[in-house]
């Protein structure tokens, strides 16, 4: 594409958009799809998501007016079309780079980014604050949430729209229909979306816009309540059933295609000029225009870098996710109790052979972790033993259901916690730093912490078979560090590696182990003797394990987690009662939220690789 | 009523009920109407919620084998019936007493209490993980959820009926639907039952079950999916609409008066004969039977002690929750932008006033703590200044949603906890000890811990003026305390009470310093000299407070919440950091889940009332 040619680089705010013709929209909407599918190969990233909202996004700036009229994007896999036409486009090949755009929405980014985002189903909550908010002071702007099918699993969507339904307020709910979360969407939802989809639409758009508005009044005419009960009364009697948005107090409009920009626009234009909630349902297609996305649309969901010509990606050999999936097939098949629950993670966790041998102990419960938990609860009360693999950053919407339905009941839960600790490329809103603080402020539970797939293998038969009730292990992403051949596990509650009778002690546990146990080769060649004290279950803490460093002079505690709350603070507690009188030093994330970058960068940036960890105890010790 | 004609009495075990007759159900239900009122009367506890389930209650126990079949309660505010009939009739006297029964469902009580209960909205998902064990395991049993139309605002129960709803399992979700939650129910699902109430029901019983088996072949057969599809189909060409509980793939059967045992147990056994989950809709009256309950339910939904014949209670004075409610009108009436929010506790939060005088700045979202946080966070975006009033304990469950959706945004939210600390009478789940650990793991927010009124109100002023995002306020149950009349705060971050230059320092805030002071002077009369730091923001701690004690010998922190990432901890991680060399003394709850008692009770128990917190000051130093 020539430079001069290129619609897209002529858009430097989202009103530039409104001057383009029907025709040069298609030019434009062809040319985001070019960018998102070169950029993504190259950065990696949610492809088929935004290839879905190419139209929508254009729809939506054409009509209404960023940041005045607001868009919330929901969980924000599909922002990377906004961004580009909202002045982000020379800067499209930084995404996800450390220092470079978000991968999702970020109001640092842009004015035109309303809210951070990253957990899902949150955006018609805060879409209708905002709309609450512009009622109070008297203006006419609009809030927009966009959302999947997907997120509509969530409860909070339902919280939202019971409380929004019953007011008047400019608020819009785009429901953005693809049939697919990340997972297949699962659940009686999707079901009812499909007998929606199934009947002819009574809104459905034909052709141009003067024709419809002289079919259907709806459109071009301010949408009055009495034409709109009418319609809705019509609808009733034809069809001889309504929509559950209806039901819960909305205006429902659709199914639309989601992929004619010209009925977009006309549908938003109608939505517009209402002064009460609309839910707008839109049909796409998940990958829509690169044809391996469409085939496959949970590969292209969040993929790494790929080949264009063959929609392959460089497989990243072994995880702690895969190997965990494989494990808990072999689990499943020697005892009769064991469950895996994933909440719409299937592929993500490593879930997908469990889900094909195990259909019936299998349950992707949608993106439902609140569920999840206490559905685990009610499974170990009738005898199971349920495991429930989840993202630690995810895992945190559950916290009130960890505390009142299993710790608190003693069940017999397993949460399998992948993605712990800092994640590539997702930034703020993906990174697992608070599974460990959060966790340790419940009573009655277990936390293990393993470094290898060995110890993660051993950690869930002890969780399974030995603990008592709760117990969570985490995974980090990706596969199983280099250790130090000279490193053999204990399978024990912690292991001591280095020079027992050091002074010099490093406490960790989880990926950080493995610079540790560098740092200390490289302390050693400087004659320091140092001990790794390295914790597999961080909570409770073992008491020997305090016992085992109260002899020292200096004790280092290493943590990939944020230190409020963190297992620091508590073994330093335990070391105050024992009277410990060396030196403790506690390195964790102090107290921020940690923007997106390689997981590389980020244990340099933090400190927490073996340069920065023997540099900083020779500082420190001398 | 004579010993050897009460029914109650005789009912050792919920099977001894289907021995009696009709009449003998109806003599037993008004046995038990006069039980509870009598009980709550003395013990105080949740009326008006129980008095609308006993018919209900008799006809589960009359149609279903517990334990065999388990019941979940939601919440819990309705459970003494089933206590009554489930072998502890006897000891219903001790209700919320020290050592007594529990006011909610309790598995350590009896194994009838399928789950602990006290938040809202869980019971379809643990049932619904019941259900699918029986399945796995082959049985028959049914797993039954009762739940009240203000639970079913609360987004889990969505989530689980949309998960529930496409597989065939044997639950039941009875939806109680009494118009009522604990304040007014808001929404549009309230409008929603409202209709489906209003039409004629085609499920409605009449009188005898002989003939209802005749009219309508539902009853009294099994309930063949064919059967249920043409009776769907037919009320849809009759009603024209649906209900969204069919939408979400459940059979719906109502609405049926829920005090009528007849009707109850036929509409029962139609249920427990089928293998695909039903929701049956009943209609009861909160209160029912006791004419002050009935006319006044949300007084009558949590009460303490009352007069049976005038319906009158003890009024407790002022109260934080009050003083809460008016402060915030003045801000109200001085600011438009500050607005109100709960999570249907207008009443209990002291918010009721505030509702009268700025309707269109407050805001019922329903029992929905999670969209609560997001829509505040929605609000502050849109420039207005939320407040989220909200009891402790009911706040975990939007953990998430305060790091993901307002403290990453840094957005200028106010929370008013309410009920943190020990909470009289309610048990395990209401009280207010994780709030402060919870809140700790969070970057970028402030916590104010605040003892008396004027402090509140100072908080209040720096939340809402002077702190730049997230701010929480705690409060705890009741009036401020009695302090020593010397003590004058400072409205400072902290305060410094009793010999500036002790070398004995008592740190803690909220509550606990009453007690503290009172030890204070306690050891003074031995001629121990002891200071008192108050802190009064507690996130960050004040560095200031840390280094005021650094020269200390001793140093006791007193804290009324759980240990395991409370300010303690953090508190010692700054001694340690400053090379502090005394003793440092930490006295929270350690790492467990308290039981049901009086606060005052409890603060002695743990140690934290004046003579546990002297006698331990003068064993530690001697």
């Amino acid at each position: 594409m020539e430079k001069n040619e290129s619609l897209l680089e002529g858009i430097k705010k989202p009103s530039d958009i409104k001057k383009l013709s029907d025709n040069e929209l298609q030019t434009l909407a062809e040319e985001i799809r070019k960018v998102l599918i070169e950029t993504v190969s190259e950065t990696g990233g949610h492809l088929a998501s935004n290839l879905g909202v190419v139209e929508l996004t254009i729809a939506l700036h054409k009509v209404f007016n960023s940041p005045h009229d607001k868009i919330v994007w929901d969980v924000g896999h599909q922002v990377y079309v906004h961004k580009l036409l909202t002045g982000r486009y020379d800067r499209i090949k930084t995404l996800r780079q450390y220092g470079g755009l978000s991968g999702f929405s970020s109001p640092d980014e842009s004015e035109h980014d309303t809210f951070f985002s990253g957990h899902s189903s949150t955006s018609v909550s805060a879409a209708y604050g905002i709309a609450q908010a512009n009622k109070i002071k008297g203006n006419k702007n609009t809030a927009i949430a966009v959302i999947g099918d997907g997120a509509f699993t969530g409860g909070m969507v339902y919280e939202a729209l019971n409380n929004a339904g019953r007011e008047r307020s400019r608020l819009i709910v785009i429901l953005n229909d693809n049939d697919m979360s990340i997972s297949k969407n699962v659940g009686s939802l999707a079901q009812h979306l499909a007998v929606i989809k199934a009947r002819p639409s009574y809104f459905r758009m034909k052709a141009k816009t003067e024709q419809m508005i002289n079919k259907i009044p709806l459109f071009g005419s301010r949408l009055s309540d009495s034409i709109f009960r009418l319609k809705t009364g019509l609808k009733r009697l034809f069809y001889k059933s309504s929509t559950m948005f209806e039901d819960l107090g909305f205006r429902y409009m659709g199914p639309i295609d989601g992929h004619n920009i010209e009925v977009l626009r006309d549908a938003l234009e109608a939505a517009k000029s209402a002064n009460y909630p609309i839910l707008l349902h839109i049909k796409t297609t998940k990958g829509k225009g690169y044809n391996f996305a469409e085939l496959e649309p949970s590969v292209f969901h969040g993929i790494s870098k790929f080949d264009i010509d063959t929609g392959e990606s460089i497989s990243s050999g072994t995880s702690f996710s895969n190997e965990f999936g494989s494990l808990l097939c072999n689990f499943a098949g020697n005892d009769r109790r064991v469950c895996a629950v994933t909440a719409a993670m299937s592929l993500g966790t490593g879930l997908d052979t469990f889900e094909k041998l195990f259909p019936s102990r299998f349950f992707d419960v949608g993106i439902a972790e609140e569920h999840a938990i206490t559905f685990c609860s009610g499974l170990a009360k009738g005898g199971m033993l349920p495991v429930f693999a989840v993202y630690s950053a995810f895992l945190q919407r559950a916290y009130d259901q960890i505390v009142h339905d299993a710790a608190l009941q003693k069940l017999k839960i397993v949460i399998a916690i992948d993605r712990s600790g800092f994640v590539t490329g997702d930034g703020e809103t993906h990174h697992g730093l608070l599974d460990v603080p959060f966790l340790n402020t419940i009573p009655d539970i277990t936390v293990f912490s393993p470094t290898l797939y060995s110890e993660m293998r051993n950690s869930f038969v002890k969780a399974l078979y030995h603990e008592p009730a709760v117990t969570a292990v985490r995974m980090f992403k990706g596969a199983e560090p280099q250790l130090p051949e000279d490193f053999v596990p204990s399978f024990e509650d912690f292991d001591v590696y280095g020079n027992h009778d050091s002074e010099i002690a490093i406490v960790t546990y989880g990926r950080l182990f493995s610079a540790s146990a560098k740092a200390k080769n490289i302390l050693n060649e400087s004659d320091i003797s140092v001990k790794i004290i390295k914790l597999n279950k961080i909570k409770p803490i073992p008491v020997k394990a305090v016992e085992n460093v109260m002899n020292c002079s200096y004790v280092f505690f290493y943590e990939e987690g944020e230190k409020s709350g963190g297992c620091g603070e508590i073994f330093n507690m335990m070391l105050t009662n024992a009277d410990f009188d060396g030196k403790f030093c506690l390195k964790a994330v102090d107290d921020k939220f940690v923007q997106h970058a390689t997981a590389e960068i980020l244990l340099k940036e933090y400190g927490f690789d073996e340069e920065s960890i023997s540099r900083y105890i020779q500082e420190v010790i001398s």
